[in-house]
């Protein structure tokens, strides 16, 4: 049985009233799928052999094959879009509270693909099937570190377009995600015009501007100050934890912004009586839960992919042309931006810009910004306050 | 002979119209001076012995001794608010532009007086005298490293305090700064309130909010995760320029915001005809940039006092009162608040919440965004543009 419940993100949202979700928006048990390439040439012009990369899917694909929505992942997470794999898992996919019947990833209409990237940061978690330094390099037997070849978006599009087309689809009625899943669709609508019907890009920008790559790039930094990380060559032996405990503190508050810390810790210390100002021992409370989440999460994470995939992401701009103009001159795809207004990671700028190049070029673009007190963050968790927004522009 | 010229920067800002500037704002050779604590009690309990901090004055004392502005300085920064060493030192004080005669800093009314403090992290720049765990503990002969006390803006301000009193002044015309400047005008004027007369808190807020606190913490993160850092035992050794780099470049990224990269670099490579895209040692010109400047400015800091420094930062909250209302209180200045409107290290949002608090506490105070491409810097590079918003609320 479902129960309607009314979600406390749906109320912070730029959309007036109350949106209805499920507390397990995708009442299923899904499954990690598996799709292998042997042999995979990059756009830059390297090959790498036995291409693996996860996915997973919710909903049927229809006699006509022209119902699959894809939905490639932002940079921290993996193909679980929605839905758990055990029914007692505690957390859904990423985006459970608008994937389901009657949601706005409708699994009564839509073929929902949620697909793994190359150089996925999550080789550790047990539920993330990618290509990456981090995997073993058949010429040798051994991980490639570092000598795994330069990847960009567009090989994230390439390997996962050969899946799409595995499966029999020709044309996709949508291609979104956030973050670096907004990224990966933008590559998408930009190099695959005639297969992409619909671009919804929430929390993310057509181009790394320079203010992106640097920051980006003191992720890899971080990672690469450790002396555990060896120049890539760790596997096997201690790992450089410390380093990526680091880059997930960056990326944890650059994700986020001061009204959500305002709110989750104020000032408040992090244990009752023992004030920070009294002894250099003594943590706030943010601070304690920037060092807890982040060691966390770095000890599911490969050091060698995370540097490989910030790396595509300063890479990245849209079509690969001159220009960004240019780039997104071969959209044919209408297209929903969804940019959240106290984004400090993806600026909200970047999105106006991209929905002023777009409407120059006349094409068909609709613009929101996502409200909320999570900045960037808001793009997973305020997700289901654009429900109102996203249904109808995926189902028109 | 000075020339008077425009000012480029001033034609970015708020202000409407073109405020002349001239070239050697403060046409004097100034001098760095010390002053010298034999045994100073911080606010947490500690003693330290033999406390000197540095200082530069502009202008004359006046008979009655009340025409002095205190300058402290902002995070990086030392006392050197303006004029040159020598006269063919290629760089003046870091707001010459706005100090000099007719100026609002005006040495022809006005007492100026520089002043560095605690833990200043610029201890091999050969002009800063500052005491913090990089000195000489006078009890072991050697450098204090961690074992330098805690210290916070309380401290600051009451060493500052001895000196302005050896100088006979009882009252400060106005006391005023930016960024951590301003954060130690805030302290003034919350537990000094008879002896400040006005305070001017440029991209400054009077208190440490938990994304703050995150953010600064960040900065001491880097260097400790470098091995050199050693618990802060290198001096004699190698020290972790590494490390420091590293904070240096994430505090050059929160300093700055997406228009001044997008301005200054866009996506050029670092060296013409090597794509980035092509190879993975070809970088963005962005990338080399803040690597560059970020190991230049690491060579002449001190790790340690960069840890301390951030940690003071950390734990302010303007009057050390339980709420920040309450330390706001006993304000008796008139102030005027110039937060940056893109600044995305001291964001806008806290000025404004300082403005609200003391509007409602019945208190007089001014306030103004600056704009411009440099975010948090346009408190430095672009304060020209302030200037007629700065000079008559000094002259008054």
């Amino acid at each position: 049985m479902k129960r309607l419940i009314v979600s406390t993100f749906a109320i912070a949202g730029v959309i007036a009233g109350l949106v209805p979700v499920r507390a397990h928006a995708l009442d299923e048990v899904v499954q990690k799928q598996t799709f292998a390439v042997p042999s995979y040439a990059t756009a830059a012009g390297a090959i790498i052999k036995d291409v693996k990369i996860g996915y997973e899917t919710y909903g049927k694909l229809n006699a006509a094959k022209d119902n699959a929505i894809l939905v490639p992942h932002f940079f921290s997470a993996n193909s679980h879009v929605a839905g758990r794999y055990k029914p007692d898992d505690k957390a859904a996919g990423y985006w459970d509270a608008i994937t389901g019947p009657g949601l706005p990833l409708d699994t009564s209409k839509y073929f929902i693909i949620g697909v793994d990237s190359l150089c996925n940061i999550n080789t550790k978690d047990g539920v993330t099937v990618t290509t990456g330094p981090a995997s073993i390099d058949p010429g040798t037997g051994k991980p490639y570190g570092m000598s795994f070849p330069l990847v960009q978006m567009r090989d994230f599009v390439n390997v996962q377009k050969l899946l799409v087309e595995s499966l029999g689809i020709r044309k996709l009625h949508a291609v979104m995600g956030l973050s670096m899943g907004a990224i990966q669709s933008w590559e998408w609508a930009a190099t695959q015009p005639d297969m992409v019907e619909r671009l919804v890009a929430v929390v993310g920008s057509p181009v790394a501007g320079p203010y992106t790559i640097a920051m980006v790039q003191q992720w890899a930094d971080a990672v690469m100050l450790d002396p555990k990380w060896n120049r890539g060559d760790y596997y096997g032996k201690d790992e450089p934890v410390d380093g990526l405990t680091m880059a997930f503190k960056l990326i944890n508050l650059q994700a986020r912004q001061p009204a959500w810390a305002d709110q989750t810790f104020g000032r408040k210390p992090a244990v009752a009586g023992q004030d920070p100002a009294a002894a250099p021992g003594n943590l706030f409370a943010v601070e304690k839960w920037f060092a807890d989440s982040s060691l966390a999460r770095a000890k599911t994470a490969d050091a060698n992919n995370l540097i490989c995939l910030a790396r595509a992401n300063a890479l990245f701009q849209a079509g690969d042309k001159p220009t960004l103009e240019d780039g997104l001159a071969a959209i044919k795809a209408k297209v929903l931006l969804l940019p959240d207004h106290d984004d400090l990671l993806l600026f909200t700028e970047y999105s106006r810009q991209a929905r002023d190049i777009l409407k120059k070029q006349g094409k068909r673009v609709e613009y929101h910004e996502l409200e909320g007190p999570n900045g960037h963050l808001d793009g997973v968790l305020n997700i289901a306050a654009a429900a109102p927004l996203i249904k109808p522009f995926l189902d028109q």
